[in-house]
């Protein structure tokens, strides 16, 4: 099954046009506290092993999207138009060209993201949650999210966490068609959570997770225990949840971020998305546990970290890092 | 056995009495190409892998020893008296008392280590080659050299390859008291090849390397697979010497000493030698090789790195790295 056959099999009974003038969604970006790296289908992306996310609250994409009469998609991101060479521009005609099954051949679409683009701050995955989305309210499409999350994820892997606010589980799932392969909200509210970005350098990646994923699980030679690593730090950070243990769910996440970075390591070529102040900024996290203050870091395809923080640790996290950007992800919020 | 019983056995028919007034012995400082990290006998110092260096030619430790007619040894390090109390006294005592089978029961020790102490420069290394080497020649033991680097092994399991110049293997024996744990010298001389010391720190390491060995062993997820990866690395880096195949030599040496320190990043706690100018260092190599000038690094239990190339490349290098301390391992060399 191809990415085409899967979104057929998903819209089978679904309307066929649009049924409004435009479609508007929001989703949240999400941060993985046990990471999503390799994958057992790179054309559906589908992962070896199941994954676990907080989203970002009021961080992420909104994206509304038009019937546009005219050859070519017209793309804005943030307002600006977005060139239709650029990979940026392609990925998404190629993800709106799965749905080419109704009149509609082309769309207008204007995203707006409040983090930046491209830099291992899961814009990805918060871009491609909130267009399908906004296709699902274009077309009216009356389906469970679990299924949205399915269309999400088959634009990026990690799209499929971007539906629901809170602690999200993307579970690997087993069949070859991926129709078992999506998020799942966990119910768990954690009020006092905090997570603080700690943003180094906003330029886009020297190289893609995708080509990333796929070069560690091709050369790394320790790939074949990640596996068993993941499986053993979910179990660790959802019990973590359950029982509202701060430190076993932030170390857990930490030491799963820094196996996931040194997997990438040991790949040929070498993956090294950190930069020196990446360094520097861990060692300090480190020294503020030293000094009693329990606060972890955990990092993605991109050289900034996230901070994970208790709301009472605040002033001593921002005395440390003034610049941190901090998220209350359930602020508000009765459910998930 | 433990090491007195290691060093009584290997002693058992040299002279117990000092022939001379002092023993000096130089031993060069060596640089693991196919690294040493993991204990199967952490008092004996046997490793689970054997490991290959090349030597550093002038760099290194060259030691004088004395009886000594006090109730304490006197060790002198570079001019300076250094505290019994410090651990770097209280090791070489450790070491000197195996040796307690004679009429001297103290030693004067001065020792002249003309690189950086502490800093994952090999200086350990050395050092107690140079100490092993000194009391044989104090007491005249007949001994070859293979004996030799059991005894500085005793030490620190990495002096076991500070007995030669050149490339030297450390054949990680199989024997449960490493009688067959010595090093090796391979014949092959490579007179264009350099070594570069590109030091940004000269502090002692937070961590010292038995201590991060053991953590690595005990808590990473992936050290099961380490064993198997240094073994075809072995292959590779021998191979190349061969042929002198400059590219497998460094490339291969390269990923040896990633695949460590990614291994000591999945260590709980997670180790880190590497400073933010290691890693701003490593990614000017990178940008060098695509440059087109082949240099690669290795880095050890510290922060700082030592750079592979030929000396064809000097001049290019240099414009790189113009602090560079350049070493050229074979020159004026016959045989190793």
């Amino acid at each position: 099954m191809n990415r085409a056959e899967a979104v057929s099999y998903l819209l089978r009974d679904q309307p066929k046009d649009p049924k409004r003038d435009e479609g508007v969604y929001f989703a949240p970006a999400n941060i993985a506290l046990c990471k999503y790296w390799g994958k057992r289908n790179s054309e559906l992306n589908l992962p070896y092993n199941s994954s676990l996310s907080i989203s970002l609250q009021q961080y992420g994409a909104k994206t509304m999207i038009r019937p546009h009469a005219d050859r070519f998609n017209r793309i804005r991101l943030n307002g600006q138009v977005v060139d239709n060479e650029t990979s940026f521009a392609q990925k998404i005609t190629a993800y709106l060209a799965l749905f080419n099954m109704c009149s509609v051949t082309n769309y207008s679409v204007d995203t707006e993201i409040n983090i930046p683009v491209g830099a291992g701050l899961a814009s990805s995955a918060c871009g491609f949650a909130a267009l399908a989305g906004a296709l699902g309210r274009l077309y009216d499409w009356e389906l469970p999210k679990s299924t949205l999350s399915i269309l999400g994820r088959l634009g990026s892997g990690s799209a499929s966490r971007s539906f629901w606010h809170g602690f999200v589980e993307w579970q690997a799932g087993e069949s070859a068609d991926g129709m078992d392969s999506f998020g799942i909200p966990l119910t768990h509210l954690w009020p006092e959570l905090r997570i603080g970005l700690l943003i180094f350098n906003t330029l886009a990646k020297p190289v893609s997770s995708r080509e990333a994923m796929a070069l560690t699980v091709a050369t790394s030679p320790f790939y074949s225990l990640w596996p068993a690593k993941q499986n053993a730090d979910l179990v660790r950070i959802k019990e973590a949840i359950a029982t509202h243990n701060f430190n076993q769910l932030a170390e857990t996440a930490e030491h799963n971020a820094l196996t996931m970075h040194a997997l990438m390591l040991t790949a040929t070529p070498p993956i090294l998305y950190s930069l020196p102040e990446t360094l520097q900024g861990m060692k300090e996290v480190w020294h503020c546990r030293q000094r009693g203050v329990p606060v972890y870091f955990t990092q993605d395809a991109g050289p900034n970290l996230k901070l994970l923080f208790l709301a009472k640790d605040l002033p001593a996290v921002l005395a440390s890092f003034p610049s941190l950007q901090v998220i209350a992800p359930f602020e508000g919020r009765d459910v998930a």
